[in-house]
């Protein structure tokens, strides 16, 4: 229980999990989907990605009700040849999107070694890690990206033109739990800066900028114009890198997908609406998956993965008394000690989902 | 010719390509890996990327006198399914192995919608770029990874673990010059100290570390027993995410081909051995393509690909007579300048190849 704080309160991922689904049901999605965008929000809360898990409930419940995120989608295959395919979302939640696209890139993978889906006209879909490591369960490489509301700048300019736009990657090992990279290509997440605007913070130099696209420590420099910063915070330690970066996972889902793309996208809130003369629909995610297979023997590969995080996971130190990470490993910790002892959920948003819920006549235990 | 200064001279580079082409056919390559290798050089060169061109002549020469690289390799694909497979290199250079791999890559891109090669057995591919636009040339998306000796040292900790390992990605477009993205997953390339270091300049904090990894501005850190840092330079800006990138990059090109990994990569300089009980053989890079066709008309793609451009390039600039770039840019602007008034070599590197070819008795006009 580590976690706990006087600020939370532990909440069993089993009754979380019934909540969330109900109120997805509430909200009129079927069975199937309101359970599988309970388990994408679960997964983000166990895994310790607060940001992404119940505390977007509100935010889902506001875009169905504006009529932007469809509860009853009819997503459908739009184009495909080999290993390719694109899926129309029909404007539904991406917790449903992206899985729906996920079983068929496991059909083509154990057909041809690989899958990739483009899925447009879609919606926020939690956390990038969730949908890469759905290829864990059939022993291949997950792949995911998505684009998000414009929040961050690009090298040398000081408009919001890209998303946080994460990009995650999961890769089987043996003995060892699998590696699992999630990473946003901004040098840090929106939530960051909220967490410091709650405890009235100042934030690091290289996490955002004011309208005037100059460096800021000021918490609140999003909500009076500023930018997020990309990956390298600066020119001169690489900026341009993240930019990069956060571009290529604009243009895998928003431009090829048939989604919008770079400032068209959708914003997240519901009090704000999308642009006029949108260049697609809704925003969108690409997904996908690499068979071992066809490069090496799975059981020899895994092998080798188990000797590469062990090797890293000795790494000498920095710090004697802190041991190295690999990606996935801090995310695992705190799944392992959540789903034993339940998750400490944050009191503002405890408070805030158990109004949704009776505004559902759904309780949370 | 305004890259010409007093420490450089104006080489055509053509001329400069048949010199490089003559130095590998008289270190035993063959006509055809002779022409391959000198034009992954020249697109280094003509690209702006002159740490990756002509200056790594004398470190290839040196490898293969040592026995390191194979001049005369029997490359072969050593396994596959779909559109996945894994060649063992024969200890040739990657200039020559990485083309040999797109080669194929573009066969199955073409039957199946994608391809997919883990190269082994391999040695210094050179810009990581150069084998992602080879994609182009068939108009699809291409994209090329490979690790490196290690420099980099990983979040948390003081060891060289990670090569600069590169990602490129190249999309074609219609009106507009592709999008080219090719970047180091460190915060600076080991080139930018050497430049400093000639200057006798120090380097901005957040590139380097010294021997206990301790933040250094010292551009001869590496010298001294130092790392380079991974993208994002610091805990607070996100260096863990630098280091998620050179994983997956040291984990597709190392774990997945066959190749070492980590650690055991072999240094690119002769005078350092490789280390012993190695897990794989040489180094190892990962290529493959996708297809556009599987996701939407190839005609209806370049055209959002024009629009991304042209929107991103239109930015709101931080300074005004600074326009917003997109990735490759630079590149091109470099590209245009050279093909026409040559290239501008460095005076050092000029006398280094010079020398080169008078012990092979191949002359540089």
């Amino acid at each position: 229980m580590s976690n706990l704080t006087k600020d939370t309160t532990l909440i069993s991922s089993q009754d979380l999990f019934l909540f969330l689904k109900a109120v997805f049901e509430a909200n009129g999605f079927s069975n199937a989907h309101a359970n599988q965008s309970a388990e994408v929000l679960i997964a983000a809360d166990l895994r310790g990605i607060d940001s992404h898990g119940a505390a977007r409930l509100e935010g889902y419940c506001r875009l169905i009700k504006a009529g932007r995120i469809n509860p009853t989608p009819n997503l459908k295959i739009t184009k495909s040849r080999g290993v390719n395919f694109t899926v129309d979302a029909d404007g539904a939640i991406g917790l449903v999107s992206a899985p729906w696209a996920m079983a068929e890139v496991k059909n083509r993978t154990e057909l041809h070694g690989a899958g990739f889906a483009a899925i447009g006209n879609s919606n926020h879909y939690g956390i990038a890690g969730y949908h890469a490591m759905k290829a864990l369960d059939f022993d291949a490489i997950g792949f995911s990206m998505t684009n998000a509301s414009p929040l961050v700048s690009v090298a040398g300019g000081k408009e919001r033109l890209l998303g946080t736009n994460p990009i995650a990657i999961a890769v089987p090992a043996g003995k060892q739990p699998p590696f699992v990279l999630d990473m946003a290509t901004s040098a840090a997440a929106n939530g960051k800066l909220q967490i410091a605007s709650r405890k009235e913070e100042s934030i690091p130099t290289g996490w955002a900028t004011d309208q005037e696209g100059k460096d800021s420590t000021d918490a609140n420099a999003l909500k009076t114009g500023g930018n997020l910063l990309p990956l390298g915070s600066n020119m001169k330690n690489g900026m341009h890198k993240g930019y990069g970066l956060g571009s290529w996972v604009d243009i895998f889902c928003g431009v090829l997908s048939g989604a919008n793309f770079g400032p068209w996208v959708p914003p997240f809130v519901s009090f704000l609406q999308p642009l006029a003369n949108l260049p697609g629909k809704g925003l969108g995610h690409f997904v996908g998956a690499w068979s071992v297979d066809g490069f090496m023997e799975l059981d020899e590969f895994k092998q080798r993965m188990d000797v590469w995080i062990e090797r890293f996971k000795l790494s000498e130190p920095l710090d004697a008394n802190t041991p190295v990470m690999v990606p996935g490993e801090p995310e695992m910790i705190h799944y392992n000690d959540r789903v034993k002892n339940g998750i400490p959920l944050n009191n503002k948003i405890l408070g805030e989902i158990r109004n949704i819920g009776s505004s559902f006549n759904v309780i949370l235990k």
